[in-house]
């Protein structure tokens, strides 16, 4: 069995590179949206040309962000959804429910403050972590039956 | 043609009630989560028992609420997302989320001040608003194509 | 809004009669399978022939019986399955899987002797009761919001 | 021709074992659920934390193992479920319906004393064995033609 | 429990009528193909353009039937399809395949010359009978219970 | 047998009246955009706001004519694609990949000089007619069998 | 682009030969029933155990074929039927239906006799040809764009 | 992650070449419809036999040809729709309709004088560009992040 998980959340800690490197060895091959701030705010101008208007700025750069990330889920059995400390992260429980809808198998990773807010986020998932290394241990159940 | 509508989002103002009423006398059928605050946040351990762990008690919660939110969302042809000034609001982007993958037609209606958070919700909508009279408009357009 | 429920489960209580009547009222529309045992375990070759071989005159019934079944959980939003004390009830767990795999709202009611050896049914659904009581303020509060 | 065959059912004895050895060269690629009874029950807890309570115990458990079954049975062209002699093994029935919704072709292992309570699962299925070494004939002859 | 049933086959016996009658005060819906056979051979030609060559006068004749025929087995929950003593009767096989391919409830109704022929067709179906009498036994049986 | 036709195409002439009238009597119900041609290009900035690029005048516009038309199309059993003489219509090339992508019944109506431009569409066509008075032929004889 | 062909039809003939010969050289995987007459007809009980009633001989053998039939077709972008001089080949007409109900290319390949008899078959396929060859230079010209 | 783009559209300039040379290096797979104006016009008649009328030439070509395109649309992730300067072009407007449907990520290429005709289209996409290059920096992004 391999899995292909795709890893959806904030992108301002390295959560991301202890789950790939924790996962070393196992048969997973992960996705991720751009993790470049910069690039995934402006891809949109950059390529198809400049908006005058912030909201037609930030749709031309979210559509293009959207074939990258509507191909991650579609393609994965695992998403991963990370909730950080800041911001809103709307397009981070966005792809939760567009995971669940889809039938994959959803693991949320947030801190104890977020748990209320985030319970029907949770409600949908088949784990809820608080660490990146439970993901790891997750992963590695999965695929060979190791709890160690 | 009638349309079916699902309303999910903040349940501190009248805005459901804003669009219902200036939807009569259109085909329309609404349906909505349980907006009660405390009743959706605590039917899981009235029904089921209660739980010590706060994690359980919202879990149950969250579930039973997924019998009616799940329901509503799948019968709809359009899902109208609101998203108020406060909280995190995660379920209405789940909502998004789970109603785009299902091919809904999606209507987002929030203030100016998140239009940079929402982008990736935006994106994936058929219309974005500020104003529930919006809505009103919108599928009374779509229904008979008055526009006044 | 309005549901559709499929019964399924043991037929020796009275279990749907109480969630039946207890629902007066309530906008639902209950179906189940045929609860006559001689007929259920006969029907086949009743209508299709006699049968030497046991397996045979079973396998003809099993199959008239999967057109209402099929049917009925094919068309329900929500789908209670009732595991009693007695016999394996492999046709009912055989009904839960079938059910989840088509995204419908689980519930499953069964008493607490059954817990563990039920835990990856139970993990599937959206509630776990032990009274068909349970099920009728579940379907009361789904519809309505109504807790009392 | 290839084939992804999913074996579920009992762990108490070497079936998979023995399928897995005779259709050594034919073009099969096996999954199963963890087979490590301890591991399986705890792996939730193990890595997800502690509780007081059985059913989350439980719950946490089958919610992990769930992300590997269900990848399993999505995969697989043919699923094998397996019923012993002994315990309710209501998660295998599960299973079962499960596969049938997806329209995955069911192959059934049991002994005659199961027929009658398996009537359901086997007339789902397309075909009902006894014996681990019919299931290779099954597959040998799917994949090659061959009935030696 | 209400049921929609498409009744394919042969258009020379009055096995239709005789369904439809013996069902009378059944919440059965019917639904079948165009029967009166010159009309059915040649609406496409009447009403698109005459054709020179008989391929494409049967070919626009297919196509406009199937627009009838599509919508019929499309809603069905039910398929009969009935195989005569004299014809090659391919659509009807035809249509079998397409409504065991939908996952549709299929009945196969033929004598016992046509058994071996029909090996394939009656091994996709959950009832194989040889008298239109038999089917409604069991649609009376599906959605009554009685088996009188 | 009832049928649910998505009427597609230009707005200059009066077609879908005269298929409207000519299928009074039957059972059909009829779906199609909104006709009006200022209404249509205009809706978007009428109700969310003016824009100074003409590209996302037309963008908001067709986003809003889009909840109409896919629900139009999405509802149907037969899709009537008409090409006029003039303009480019790739919105109604457009609804007929979309309508043949989803299975629906497509009939195309077009005159003479247009046949080699359209071939591909025609090619997933059930009916390729010059006149609406044929449409409705097709309509009643799907219906009702009647040729005359 | 590669193409997965799987290749329905009678067995007294070479023509799977005559295409999979002709085929060389071009990206195509062809797969195919078992076509050993004799093993196709008796797999059943030979490996599932002896039945005194022919019906349940052919039942079985039928079941296990279909383990083979469905997974071809599933598979295949194509599917070729192939329609001999003699016989009822209803299994062959069921294969054409359940392969156009899941949406792939159909190719029928029948001699003039079978014309009027077909035409519900050939107007669901891609092309209606008479010899192996056209088989061949189709998926050629498919693939390759080559017409020679 | 690797990307698979279907190139639909005009076949006059060397737009597909441009996109395909541009992305030497990336992990992106091509395909196409044939580009061989001739061989595409006439293969129908070519394999399958001259027609006196044009209608049926062109329809047994296009129907040919549908077996490489909806593979092409079928297995792509992204979709890129090319509409030039002349023709009317609707099969390339049906193609966008047809990935449309399928959920594909569509991009649309043409100049600024199609922008009012094709604003259906436009607002299905998630990307407008009028420079082949401009594909070829999509797809840069979208799979590596970079955005020189």
């Amino acid at each position: 069995m391999a899995l292909k998980v795709y890893l959806s959340g904030e992108i301002h800690t390295d959560w991301r590179e202890q789950i790939i490197d924790g996962a070393k060895g196992l048969d997973v091959e992960f996705s991720a949206p751009v993790t470049d701030h910069d690039a995934s705010d402006d891809c949109g101008v950059a390529i198809l040309g400049a908006e005058a208007d912030k909201f037609w700025h930030d749709h031309k750069g979210a559509k293009l962000n959207a074939i990258r990330t509507r191909k991650g889920i579609a393609d994965a059995d695992v998403v991963v959804v990370r909730f950080g400390e800041k911001y809103k992260q709307w397009n981070v429980a966005f792809d939760a429910g567009y995971a669940a809808a889809l039938g994959k198998s959803l693991i949320v990773l947030h801190g104890p403050d977020h748990q209320h807010a985030l319970k029907e986020v949770d409600a949908a998932a088949l784990a809820v972590v608080e660490d990146p290394a439970q993901v790891v241990r997750i992963l590695r159940y999965v695929l060979t039956g190791d709890l160690s």
